[in-house]
């Protein structure tokens, strides 16, 4: 047995273990060959990464030192006994193996291999191998039961009512804030929708960022489950309350691999829906040449995926293909979108129509779920909540429930002007590239930093005119942003 | 700037970086979310692991420490002044994205990432998905230019010669120990043949590591070019030569991922050859139900797939598919191998006949390479070599130009018979499985460990007669290896 030491090391991501090279009763070369462990306590167990170690200072014969993160995982105080042993090979690798080389597996493997992904017992080369594999080809059956698998594992969210909607969108275009609006609306109207969402992974904000502008996100299950009772509604960020960890984990190797199936998405966006009790859901996949369905075929496909596996999970799905071929709204980045969204809420003259028509289109479908609402008169009942205020009054409530952020966060005063550089007619925007300018400016880490659209597609301009503000919090920052804004600036115009 | 300070932390096998969270010029929080740095010098540069320290007594503001890992590599003294900056990620990452896709690559970019996976620039992540990517599809023209950018990244020897032989079996059949065969009878034909080997990946053993029972095998570069001038051959650990380094670091991840598609075996056996200067190669590929390739139309594919490749290469190449329906010889394991290879090699009488006439046969095909054995008269020339003890003293010569081991070593002392559970015929015998029974044992790492096979297909057998001797060097090696032979010993007995 060794003694726990803790050691103020920082190992991020990773669990990492310290061990002495000399006398701590096991072969230091065996160990060496092995390099990753398993460390046994009395109730506790934790997989770690081993270094060898000549320093005395560090660790002495008979201790093991651990870093911090496995100090914290594991939850032993110091000076606690444990063992260690060489990391057994998970089982399910086997499965994952038959994968690669092509065949096809059943339920129990896909679960198999999802629980030991989320138990943190595979490395990130193992779970890119899975991915990449899934990638190559993927059945029907094999995406709704990894859905499935998903959702089993973690926690689960149970709402004690028939009705609980959500709404989501598969992402890609920037400034799309609508949950901000969908929200308000359906809380005024009275159904439950708990929405929790990520923070961006990719992208310039996500609904988690551009929320926390205005008020608290990182709420613990009990207060959420608390909100939601008093609200009917939340907005916070799904981080904290365990929906899905597998999810959490493959998507932090997809993103490096930027691995982005049809397949995938279908997995990680139904089974945190599933975890987090929703029973019906709206979908918004926007399509366009910039944005992650190109096509309409290629978007009848994700359809008909979505669907398929929803309807096996019991999970009543409405799914809408919208215009993608653009930004949504002015603002990209967290304080602009947020900026946007209040402008909606408000009824502001200038408040970005596009956001607003999408919204309201978005909340209408959610709002049809509702047996009283009978013959789609979802879309005139958000038009009446938003146009009476009722919404803005529902997300003010809100804000004060997750707790209103004490000081106002403001657009990045560090700002730079792009502008047509010839007369014509906006053909095109590459919500891609609007995307990395507007990260490069610093969003979302900096809130204020971003995009501010002046002329969308359609707008003619003059040679010279501005066609949009980049924002950030540094010059740095807009330094990086505007080098790849004058490499390319995303629009195309055409006399 | 920081001080370099050489930390007593082994973190085999990655480079990592000890860096104090405080005064370190650098924004701590940064370079968290960033995990991976490139360490700068005056005349070096490495990539590593970052870790953040609090322990003053490892790194003081203004050093950054390295584990022995990253001080090897980076190769500066203590005290010199380093900078440090995020990873760059390599250019090439964006080819891999394309082949997940599904995309075929050109030439320039296979270059690219196999220069990349070389320079250790590539995490095994990142690895593992460009190896799952070319398993799912891979085109003839891909596994070329793989090939001919593996062979072109590291050292490359030239003998300065028209005619340099090799001899190379990919591999499955436990036993089957021929080069140490062929070479000394090619050798005392005259013709060059430095053959350089790999030790056993998931293997009982390799050549490397049969041979180093007899002698070392750890030959630096300018020893194996003497050694080769003086008699014509050598037979030497690749290892220390670093011939196609790209293919040892994507064997580092094929092996945890038991990755073994043939693209990958042509690039790996052919890249290492050109690698190594051959011109004309024997391959032995052994095709049987347990076997690597498992029927005839298989084996034809593969055996395309290396003509096609050598050809462009320029090339030589005979292939030869051999009957790999069980292991060869008696003896599974350094000890026993090298036992049954000098039993051939000394014409013993009860040596072993499938592993002389298996030997001769590749022998015969590699001398036929000769323009002065016309017709077909290498077997015969062969079997002249090797019943005249010419092919014996050949050996001899090599064993003490390479260094004869001081002593002898022994068959593993701990020894369990498996019986025959009834009487019958035997029809079929496993080779995954005696390779398993025999690396449980503890081949290759103990040399003595391993399988000694009494019974070969044919054999009839009574109920309770020896079909193998497990040997290991501790009761523990030879409880695991019995407890698996209990369940299944991998012979197949019929009446």
């Amino acid at each position: 047995m060794l003694k726990i030491r803790r050691l103020a090391i920082d190992t991020h991501p990773e669990n990492t273990a310290f061990l002495p090279r000399q006398g701590n009763g096991y072969s230091a070369e065996q160990f060496q060959a092995l390099r990753k462990i398993r460390i046994t306590g009395e109730s506790a167990e934790i997989l770690a990464t081993l270094a060898l170690v000549d320093e005395p200072a560090l660790v002495e014969a008979g201790e093991i030192g651990l870093g911090e993160q496995a100090f914290r995982r594991l939850g032993l105080p110091e000076g606690a006994a444990v063992s260690i042993e060489q990391a057994p090979v998970p089982a399910s690798l086997e499965s994952v193996r038959r994968k690669i080389d092509g065949d096809t597996l059943d339920e129990s493997e896909i679960a198999a291999i999802i629980r030991d992904v989320a138990g943190h017992r595979y490395s990130p080369m193992e779970i890119g191998a899975f991915l990449v594999a899934c990638a190559g080809f993927m059945s029907t059956e094999e995406t709704l039961a990894m859905t499935r698998a998903m959702a089993a594992v973690g926690n689960r969210l149970d709402w004690h009512a028939p009705l609980v909607v959500d709404k989501h969108c598969i992402g890609g275009i920037p400034g799309n804030r609508t949950s901000m609006i969908v929200v308000p609306i359906v809380a005024a109207h009275g159904l439950i929708i708990p929405k929790t969402s990520s923070r961006a992974i990719t992208s310039p904000s996500g609904t988690a960022d551009t929320m926390e502008v205005l008020a608290n996100v990182d709420l613990r299950e009990d207060e959420l489950r608390a909100i939601v009772s008093r609200e009917k509604a939340v907005l916070a960020w799904g981080g904290r309350v365990n929906l899905s960890p597998a999810d959490d984990v493959l998507i932090s190797v997809e993103r490096p691999l930027r691995i982005d199936t049809f397949e995938q998405m279908v997995a990680s966006i139904l089974s945190k829906k599933l975890a987090a009790g929703s029973t019906h859901l709206v979908l918004d996949i926007p399509v366009g040449p910039t944005a992650k369905v190109r096509s309409q075929s290629e978007a009848v496909r994700l359809r008909k995926l979505f669907e398929h596996v929803a309807d096996k999970l019991g999970l009543v799905i409405d799914i809408v293909l919208t215009d993608g071929s653009q930004p949504i709204g002015r603002g990209i980045g967290p304080v602009l979108e947020a900026r946007d969204v209040m402008a909606v809420l408000r009824n502001d003259a200038d408040a970005p129509e596009d956001l607003r028509d999408h919204a309201l289109m978005l909340a209408g479908r959610v709002l049809d779920f509702d047996p009283a609402l009978k013959g789609g008169r979802g879309f005139a009942r958000a038009l009446e909540l938003l146009a009476s205020g009722a919404a803005l009054e529902a997300m003010e409530r809100l804000i004060a429930a997750q707790g209103r952020q004490p000081a106002e966060f403001k657009p990045g005063a560090h700002i730079q002007e792009i502008c047509a550089p010839r007369d014509g007619r906006v053909i095109a925007i590459d919500c891609h590239r609007i995307a990395r300018i507007a990260r490069l400016a610093g969003a979302p880490m900096d809130k204020g930093a971003g995009i501010d659209l002046v002329c969308k597609v359609g707008a003619e301009v003059r040679k010279g005119q501005a066609l949009y503000r980049i924002h950030a919090q540094s010059a740095t920052g807009l330094g990086f942003a505007h080098d790849l804004a004058r490499e390319d600036a995303g629009y195309e115009i055409v006399r």
